[in-house]
């Protein structure tokens, strides 16, 4: 069981759940707890992100954020080393000769409005999300307070080798994997763990290694054609709602590949200004995916190709940018292996997998890939959860005793590398 | 030429431009002037609107605006009156016995962001929008200095009767007409003016009597499915935005009619959340239109047909609400008559046509319509004016000196109605 | 009253229908009749078309046709000067100094199949379609009865000038108006007559000039891809029928235009071969309408767009050709009052129109233009005919009076005309 | 290698491809074989096929066939018995106590034009299919005389137990599997093998035992709207063409599933008769896929929702029917052993998979399922051959030498399942 303050931990940052790039109070409130312990590194914002970011929100909108961050209590000095968006943060250990083993943890939140009534236990129990419209609905509080918790198991040990808990904004958008892996701090990484909470897990169930992935580019697509009044002159305008509607309708159309799963979804649309006019201006937000890369490159491809021929189609032009996007990745078998013995040997651990595949998108894959492409080894364990709702829906929760789990799980599994060296 | 005095009403009510149902500093200025005249009556907000209304904001949108009305420096004690977004003023002036003759004009503007560049002019003479995202771009400015520059023309002469300025909100929404039809104050009224300068016609050119209104009606769907996560559980989710956007290519797809013109558009759309969820809610609005009231209810059976269509097809449910509606109209060739003779003899007036048609639609045919079902006539005329930008457009303007021609017709009209009793 | 032989021959032409470029029957029957009266000169074949045509049949549906009239009794020599599907006539009548006045009477029918029960006039009374599949549902029966009775009642008259009675081929699809009119024997013609039965006029009635054509274009689309197993390999298809299908729902769509009516529709699809193949071939033809010519191309270069984008949009390609087309025409006041005034003292004629609105199209647009552009009149009149079912269904019939009283209309007007000279 | 007669015998068929239920040569010419050896029993049309079928062509189209099969030198007796388009034949070897042993094998082709280039190696031997637009580009030449083989194997050997051989018609359409699982014949098979050459595996190369075939359900949906002239009345139409476009738009719009691969397409269409008539009817044909039934059954469901909204959506109505379908099924891994090791230790096989997936679909599924389902066991074998187009390509063409060889490895499996009894 975790300790009651890893509990009033997640607690709080359950009640302040934010978005990409705007991790504000969350990355302050980490760092808090990283300063109480004794680390022998810390690093926050621009320290931890490398190369160009996407989906960074306007200054208006991070202002805001900041702002309420700050209002909620979040250091002004760490708030500054924040400016621009740059959220997130990494931990180091050094405990003398041996490898480097990272973990790697996600700080966002979602763009959902959480219950409210009283069987959604956050909202009986008094930390619902004070962040109308936001709600930590895929359990990054748990994992955040899970990083915090390793640290301190390891510290608590007699580890041999060089510990980083890498605390990642932005997963949820798929923005942040890619920065961070680029950040340097991956780079002497011999051991990479990742961790996931739920997935349909019940409490008890420990996946020792994760796998398929569907490898995700999302996209933003804005048809901009000619504005007109639809009663008097449509002839004249040049119809972005026509074009918008045109590629939806064919972009769900694109054909699966024989290869193997593929995805495409049109989350998001905005646009037009009034009835009586015909629209000059609509943008919308998707994605694609597949079970390699090379399958969402296909569906991309095909995806660029219908974007530009539905703007032709209705004289208008689109302009395609891409937003977050991770490849895929795989489990190493023989980390994996690692965290199979280790949970087999663990108090709660009710139910044991190997493996077991994800089915969707994550950019904890760049870290993955990083550290693989250098000779390392990742996997991504998953600690099964009892969750009342699915992922991603207003009446998620976890159970908060997986806390306590998934940090002895990992801490275990850190600790049997390090002796180990699979 | 209309006196300094109503060309600075005019470019104030430029600076405050407000769209429907919010023209709280706007009803106040009129009223401020209305107040300064020697009227016989004065009616303002729930007084001048009968039956339901559509298209009312929200109640923080209403306050945002009325503060922003206030903070211009409109009256307390007019804004308390227009409490819930009951905008707009009827004036009323009896001089003897005689007909009773109405003159309406509009007062709202529209959600267009004006140009800035010096080559527009409100922008270089310093009476540019206030009201960021809002602009007259559609004249009722100037109709409404014209409604009170008639008030003065027809206290200072010898007209006998009675005379009733309608000074109507919310007409670009299509949705202050039927209200103020209903309010009791046209029941009585024989002959009824409406006006609007520009409309492709010169400075110095006149349109007696306007037809070719098409019948219109404005529609909201909502369309809600069920969301799922887009790459995990695809198949779970009802897609609310292949809803949207099956119903958005078809609707256009309906087919023309041979008895007349048909219009449809789908101007606004907004919906979903995140790229990477199946979205359940995408909501759109759009306009039907008719060369006669007929046809426009065969546009909107169809379109009501196809939007269920679209959403069963989706496995989703669509929720369809009227927002503004108006039907079609024509402008009695009689009273057309009295302007075209008035017209022929007024100083400044260098064109003259009889009729021509608008393409388009207005809600003072509910006006029309309503003083013509109870036996009077209706006539709606055009001032020509010099506009640089068309109509709906950034860079629209008119030119001032319409505003004092524009008076001297109408007020002869009304005078002469009066006189002849056509 | 039309003769018994006019009646005879009208049933006998709705006994073998026969569609564009495919009328051997008919054009034999026709010159057989030609042959029995003393005509100063005949035309058939090649001799009354030039240029190029478009939408001619391959040979094996040529010669099918040709040999099915051939074993209805048409006389070989007449089908010999007919080869290649060049079909139609032209008589002559030259009767001293005066005018020369030109009748277009059209001979081809519909692909439609004839009705068959009692209720149906042509089956109770035996004269139903012998060929399946194909029906004279538009009157061109009657049409061309009319034009040999019309020659009948100018040799039977003191007519001076000269008559030429143009049977052409190919109305239906919009092919056979042009290469006719540019056949030469337009090129002096002062005054042209065509004539349409019913068009939802009763019995008795006539329209003096009908107006309100719809310029037309048809076209054809081939989208070629590339076929594909579609369950094994569906991503290497480019599947034809995904471009087909978005073309057409955006087809629909292109938005009406202020100026006037437009119209578009796709009446024709065909393509694919097995269920289990991705289309690699799916052929369209549709048609274009404007109020004028340049509302057509309008809709004709929307089109065109639409299409290839279409194409593109699936990684297709499109081959678009133009088949039948007529321009929009109108006919001449003046020479719409003769034929008003002949019909204002014709027996049988109890309700005159001086004008009417087609609200379809014609190609004998292509015959009243060359002469109006030559300096010529032109008038298209209407003879109303009491018909049970609609135009172009399957129950459509006319009331056999109406030949006689069309050839006494017509036969007076072109007296009238070359004794006038309007 | 094959023996000359069964060379000679694949050529005859390649040269004669007929398609489902015309197979009429096809099946003449196996009975001129059956009826050359010493079975203990042969079946034929009625006989071989129980319940009802699917997608049996008119009489007509029957008739021609039978016809064109009896001109190239089919036995009238056998044709007689063929009546209705009863197509295929069984086969029955006797010998003894022991299990029995079944091998279907199908005999149809496919709607696609041979290559005629001397680079395709049937057109430069002369053996080029004669029914233009026909042809063998599937293999089934082969298998049938590998069939032929088999039993000449087997009746050559000391084999203990039945043989029964399945000669199924209509695999291509997926017609012919159930009735022939439903004949009967299948009830007593204790052990059952399918054959198919190619798949992209080489000469030489053989898969045990294949997997992952999708379950398939062809569907044919029928629009009726109403027809209504495109021009002058287009409103009274209800449009069977813009119907059948948002229905393919959107049948292709069908997310996929995270249980399994699904596939759909829609392979044929056709309707409507003229441009200018706004089409009442149009016709497609497509299919369903699923990795699993009930992937299969989810596909179904959509789609059948999607073709309802589709015709309601356009006033349309719409007839939807079932056309062949098939089961998934496995190869069962002891009967896959068995293969395995007798192809291990044949001449010829120079390489061996134990399995491999399909990704298409079969209707020899009905077969297996029937014997499995009774407790029996089945394995679909591959027999690769070079093959220089793909299948389903007019340059298709296979290595005879591969008829040989499936033989040996067929014959030698049957044996040893006898003999084993796995």
């Amino acid at each position: 069981m975790a300790s009651t303050d890893l509990v009033d931990l997640r607690r709080d940052l359950h009640r302040h759940p934010e978005p990409a790039w705007r991790e504000f109070y969350t990355t302050a409130r980490v760092v808090d707890e990283l300063e109480k312990r004794d680390l022998d590194a810390r690093y926050v914002g621009r320290e931890v992100l490398g190369g160009d970011r996407v989906g960074v929100p306007d200054d208006a909108e991070l202002d805001a954020w900041r702002e309420r961050a700050r209002a909620a209590g979040a250091r002004t000095d760490v708030l500054d080393r924040l400016d621009g968006g740059y959220t997130g943060a990494v931990a180091v250990v050094e405990r003398g000769e041996g490898p480097t083993v990272g973990l790697r943890v996600d700080i966002d939140a979602l763009p959902i409005e959480e219950a409210a009534g009283d069987g959604h236990h956050p909202a009986a129990a008094g930390f619902r999300s004070e962040n109308a419209g936001y709600m930590h609905a895929c359990g990054h509080d748990a994992h955040t307070a899970i990083g915090i918790g390793v640290l301190d198991a390891v510290l608590d040990s007699d580890f041999a080798g060089t510990l980083k808990v890498f605390f990642q904004p932005g997963e949820e958008r798929i923005v942040g994997g890619e920065p961070m892996a680029n950040s340097g701090h991956l780079d002497d990484v011999d051991y990479l763990f990742a961790v996931h909470v739920g997935l349909d897990h019940p409490s008890g169930e420990v996946v020792a290694g994760i796998d398929g992935f569907l490898a995700v580019s999302q996209f933003e697509a804005e048809f901009r054609g000619a504005s007109a009044h639809a009663g008097a002159r449509p002839e004249t305008g040049d119809n972005a709602m026509q074009a918008a509607a045109a590629a939806i309708g064919n972009l769900y159309g694109i054909p699966g590949h024989s290869e193997g799963a593929t995805r495409i979804n049109v989350g998001v649309i905005e646009g037009g200004t009034a009835t009586n006019i015909v629209p000059e201006r609509v943008a919308i937000e998707g994605e694609v995916r597949g079970e390699t890369t090379a399958l969402m490159e296909y569906m991309n491809d095909e995806a660029r190709r219908i974007l530009d021929s539905a703007a032709g189609m209705h004289g208008c032009e689109v302009a395609v940018g891409t937003l977050g996007h991770a490849p895929s990745a795989r489990s190493d078998p023989e980390l994996r292996g690692v965290v199979a013995d280790v949970a087999d040997g663990t108090d709660g651990v009710t139910s044991l997998l190997e493996s077991d595949r994800l089915g969707g998108s994550e950019d904890a894959t760049f870290l993955m890939r990083h550290v693989q492409e250098r000779g390392g080894k990742a996997a991504y364990v998953g600690v099964g959860t009892d969750h009342p709702g699915g992922h991603h829906t207003p009446t998620f929760d976890v159970d908060e005793d997986t806390i306590g789990l998934g940090i002895d799980v990992l801490a275990g599994a850190i600790a049997e590398t390090a002796a180990r060296r699979p």
